[in-house]
C-alpha cells in the first residue's frame, strides 16, 4: 500500500513535471516560430505602405478590409469572413491654424480633433485666452472668455512611469474642452496635444459634443513646441488665432466590416477564444502602432499556431475590428453577433497599446480566473512578461465583456514611446521594431495556447 | 513589561513602515526629478551632434573629454577631474569591399573590424569561400581555402529572447575569424555582421590577432542584406571579392582621460559608489546607445541627487571611462588608481547596454550581497524594474571587480533594439527615446540612494 501510494505520488509528480515541461516546450516552439519565421512585420509593412492610414468610412478603410481578408487567408485560417458593421464617417477636409504671436499671423502644425465640427471652411479669428485647467477656465469672468479662442494648456504629465496614466490624466482636455468652453460663450478651442513627444507633432483623437449643447465649437490640437511658443507669447501679452477648418461628421453611416479568421477547435469548437486589434486608424500617419501592430499580431497568432501544427481544443479567432477610434461600432457588432448566435466565448485578448516589447498581460475577469492565469506566470517570464496585476482589456472587446461577461485580457507592452507617436503623422512603420512586434505576437499566441490547454473556468 | 514589549513592537513596526515609506518617497522624488527636469537627453544631443563618434585616441575623443568635464561641472559635482589613461589608436582610413556576384564588381556597404590590419590600401582580390561555421571551415580541404577570402556566414540567432544571448553566441565570428582562417592559409575574411537588423548596416566592433600568428588577415563585416545576397550568389557558383583597406593599429599609445565627477559623502566619504558608462565609441554613427547613453545617465545621477538636495553618506562618483571598445585601458586605470590609493569601493554600477527602458539590475557579487539588494526589489517594481536574477556588470568596472573584489552591478535595459544599431552608422541620437533614457538614469540613481541608505555589507 505504501509502495502504491509512493508510486502514485511519483507518477503525479512526473505528470506535473511533464505538463510543465510540455507547456515550456510549446511556449518555446511558439516563440521560435514567430521570432524566426514570423510574417507580422512584413504584413505591417504592406498595410502601412500600401494602405496607409484608414479612418472608418474612407476608401482606405475598405482597402484595409481587403488587405486583412487576404492576410488572414495567407496565414492559413480555416475560415475567413467579413462581418458587417455600419460606421460613422468623419471628414477632415482642409484646415489651418494661424497664430499671431508677435506682429503677423503664421501657420503652425495643427490637427482638428476627430468628430469635431470645423469653421465651415471660413476663417474664424479671435483673441486667445490661455488656461492651465478646466478649473482655471471656470474661474475667469465670462466677459474675458466670451467670443475668445480658449487655449487649454494642460501638460501631459511626464512623471507617470506608465505613460497610459498620463494619458488618462490629460485626455479629458481633448474629449471635453469644447463643451466646457461653449458653456461660457467661447468661440473655439485649441489644446496642447496628448503627447509625451519632444517635438511639434500635433496629436489628433476623438472628442465629443454633449447632446444638450446647441453650440459645437471647433477644436484643434497643437504639438508641444508650438504649445510652448504659444504659452510664452500668452504670458507676454495679447495673442490671436485664426482657425479655418472644413471638418464635419457626415450624416450617413457607411457600410464596413470586421475581418475574422479562425482555426476550428478539435474537441470543443463551440468554445471560442478571440484575439484582436483594430483595423481602422486616424487619418494621419500610417496607424502603425495604433493599431496595425495589434492586427498583424492577431493574424500572426493564427499563422504561428498553424505552422507548428498545433490543434487547439477550442476555436481560435483573430478579429480585425473596424471603428475603434471614433465609435467602436465593430466591437459592438461582434458582441451583438456573439449574443445573437449564443456563442460561447472563453476569453477575448486585445493588443491595442502599440507594437512594443511586451511586459505584461492585463486581466479583466473574476479573481478566480485571474488566479488561474497567474499560476502560469513563470512560463511567461523567459519572454520578459512579468506583470499580471493590472486590469486591462481593450476597447474593441469591451462590449463582449460588458454585454456577454466574457473575460478579457490585454497585451501590455512597454509604454514609454507610445504617446510620442499616438495619433500623429509620425505613427509610421519605421517606428515599429521587428523583434518587439514579434515578441508581442508570441506572448499572445502563448496565452491562447495556455487557455486552450488549461481552460479558464 | 508586556506593555513595553508591545510598545517596542509597535515602535519597530512603525520604524520599518517609516523606513519603507521614506525609501518609496525618495525613489519617487528621484524619478520625478529626472522624468520632469532631467538633462540627460539634452546632454546626449550635444554629445552626439557636436562631438559625434569618438574612437579612442582620436581628436573627437579628446573633444568628448572636454564635453564630459563641462557636463559634469554643470551637473553640480563637488569635484571634477581627469584621470590619465594611455589608449591605443586604431586608424580606419579609406576602405572598400567590392563583390562580383554576377559579371562585374560592385561596391557594397562594409566596415573593417576594429583593431584589424587592412590590405595596406592596395586591392586584394580572391575567390570567396562561404562557410556557416568554424567547424565547417575546418572540415574543408586546405587547397580549397588557401589564398581565398573566407565568408563566415554565421547568422545572429534571432530566437534568443534576450538579444545579448544572440550576441554572445555569434561574436566569436567577429573576434576570432582571422585567426581561424589564417591557420589554413586564407587571404582575408568577410563576416556577416553581429546584427539583428533587417537592413544593410555593417556592424564594426573589436577583433584580435593571436600573438602566435605571424599573419594578420584583413577582416570586414557586411550587413544582413548584402550577406543574404552573397550567400545566394555563393550557392549558385563562383564569387570573388576585392578588399581594399588602409586600417591599422598605430604603434604609439595616445594620452587620454577618464572623466570623473563626485559628490562627497557626508558621513563616510572614504567609501565610494561608482556609476559609469564609457565615453569612447566606435568610429561610425554617434555612439548614442553605445555608450553616450551610459555617460549622460551617470552624469544625471549626480545632477538629480544634487537637485533634490540629497546628502549621501558615501561618496558618489560618476565616471566616463575611456577606451572600453578596444582596450579597456580606462577601466584598468581606474581600478589601478583605486588599488594604489587604497580606496574603499562599496559597489560599481555600469550602464552599457543601451538607453532603453530598464528591466533589471544585474548583480555580480556574493550571494549575501545579492540577497541584501533583492530585499528591496519591490521598491523598483513601480519603475518597471523586476529582474535581479542575472549576473551582469560592465566591461569598464570589471577590473575593479577582478582586482579589487568590488561588487558590481549593471543596468539591464530592454534588449530588443540594441543589436539593430550597435556599432553601426545608425547608432545616432534619434534612436534614443527621452523617456526610456531618463527612466534608466532614475533607476541608477535609486540604486545609488539605496546603497547609501542601507549599505552593502
Amino acid at each position: 500500500m505504501k509502495r502504491t501510494t509512493l508510486s502514485i505520488a511519483i507518477c503525479l509528480a512526473a505528470m506535473t513535471g511533464y505538463g510543465q515541461t510540455q507547456d515550456s516546450i510549446m511556449f518555446r516552439r511558439i516563440s521560435d516560430e514567430i521570432l524566426l519565421h514570423g510574417t507580422c512585420y512584413e504584413n505591417l509593412r504592406v498595410l502601412c505602405k500600401t494602405v496607409g492610414h484608414r479612418l472608418s468610412g474612407t476608401p482606405a478603410a475598405a482597402k484595409a478590409v481587403t488587405w486583412g481578408e487576404k492576410a488572414m487567408k495567407e496565414a492559413g485560417a480555416d475560415k475567413v469572413w467579413l462581418q458587417k458593421v455600419n460606421v460613422p464617417y468623419w471628414y477632415r477636409g482642409k484646415e489651418s491654424l494661424e497664430l499671431r504671436l508677435n506682429g503677423s499671423y503664421k501657420k503652425v502644425p495643427a490637427l482638428s480633433l476627430g468628430n469635431s465640427e470645423g469653421t465651415g471652411g471660413k476663417p474664424m479669428e479671435a483673441q486667445v485666452v490661455m488656461v492651465g485647467s478646466f478649473d482655471e477656465y471656470k474661474a475667469l469672468p465670462e466677459k474675458d472668455v466670451k467670443g475668445k479662442i480658449v487655449f487649454f494648456n494642460y501638460r501631459f504629465r511626464q512623471d507617470f512611469v506608465n505613460s497610459f496614466d498620463g494619458y488618462g490624466d490629460a485626455v479629458a482636455y481633448r474629449w471635453n474642452s469644447p463643451n466646457v468652453a461653449a458653456k461660457r460663450g467661447a468661440a473655439g478651442v485649441i489644446i496642447r496635444s496628448m503627447s509625451t513627444g519632444m517635438d511639434d507633432h500635433p496629436h489628433t483623437g476623438s472628442m465629443h459634443y454633449e447632446d444638450s449643447l446647441a453650440v459645437k465649437l471647433p477644436e484643434m490640437a497643437i504639438g508641444n513646441e508650438t504649445a510652448d511658443a504659444l504659452e510664452a507669447a500668452c504670458k507676454k501679452g495679447a495673442v490671436s488665432a485664426r482657425m479655418t477648418s472644413e471638418c464635419h461628421m457626415m450624416k450617413d453611416m457607411v457600410p464596413s466590416f470586421n475581418v475574422i479568421g479562425e482555426i476550428k477547435g478539435t474537441e470543443q469548437p463551440e468554445r471560442i477564444i478571440t484575439v484582436g486589434g483594430h483595423l481602422d486608424s486616424w487619418d494621419v500617419g500610417e496607424g502603425a502602432h495604433d493599431d496595425g501592430a495589434g492586427c498583424v499580431q492577431s493574424i500572426e497568432v493564427i499563422r504561428a499556431l498553424k505552422a507548428i501544427g498545433y490543434r487547439p481544443r477550442y476555436t481560435i479567432r483573430a478579429v480585425l475590428f473596424m471603428n475603434e477610434e471614433n465609435g467602436n461600432k465593430g466591437g459592438h457588432a461582434y458582441a451583438d453577433s456573439a449574443v445573437a448566435r449564443k456563442e460561447q466565448h472563453v476569453v477575448a485578448f486585445e493588443s491595442d497599446a502599440g507594437g512594443f516589447s511586451p511586459r505584461g498581460i492585463g486581466l479583466e475577469m473574476s479573481e478566480a480566473k485571474k488566479n488561474h492565469i497567474r499560476q502560469y506566470k513563470h512560463l511567461f517570464l523567459p519572454y520578459n512578461v512579468y506583470d499580471f496585476d493590472h486590469e486591462e482589456g481593450g476597447v474593441d472587446i469591451s462590449p463582449l465583456y460588458h454585454k456577454h461577461k466574457v473575460p478579457m485580457a490585454g497585451l501590455m507592452p512597454d509604454s514609454q514611446r507610445y504617446f510620442d507617436v499616438h495619433h500623429t503623422p509620425n505613427d509610421v512603420f519605421e517606428q515599429v521594431n521587428h523583434r518587439e512586434l514579434k515578441l508581442g505576437a508570441a506572448v499572445m499566441a502563448q496565452f491562447v495556447y495556455l487557455v486552450c490547454e488549461h481552460g479558464l473556468e
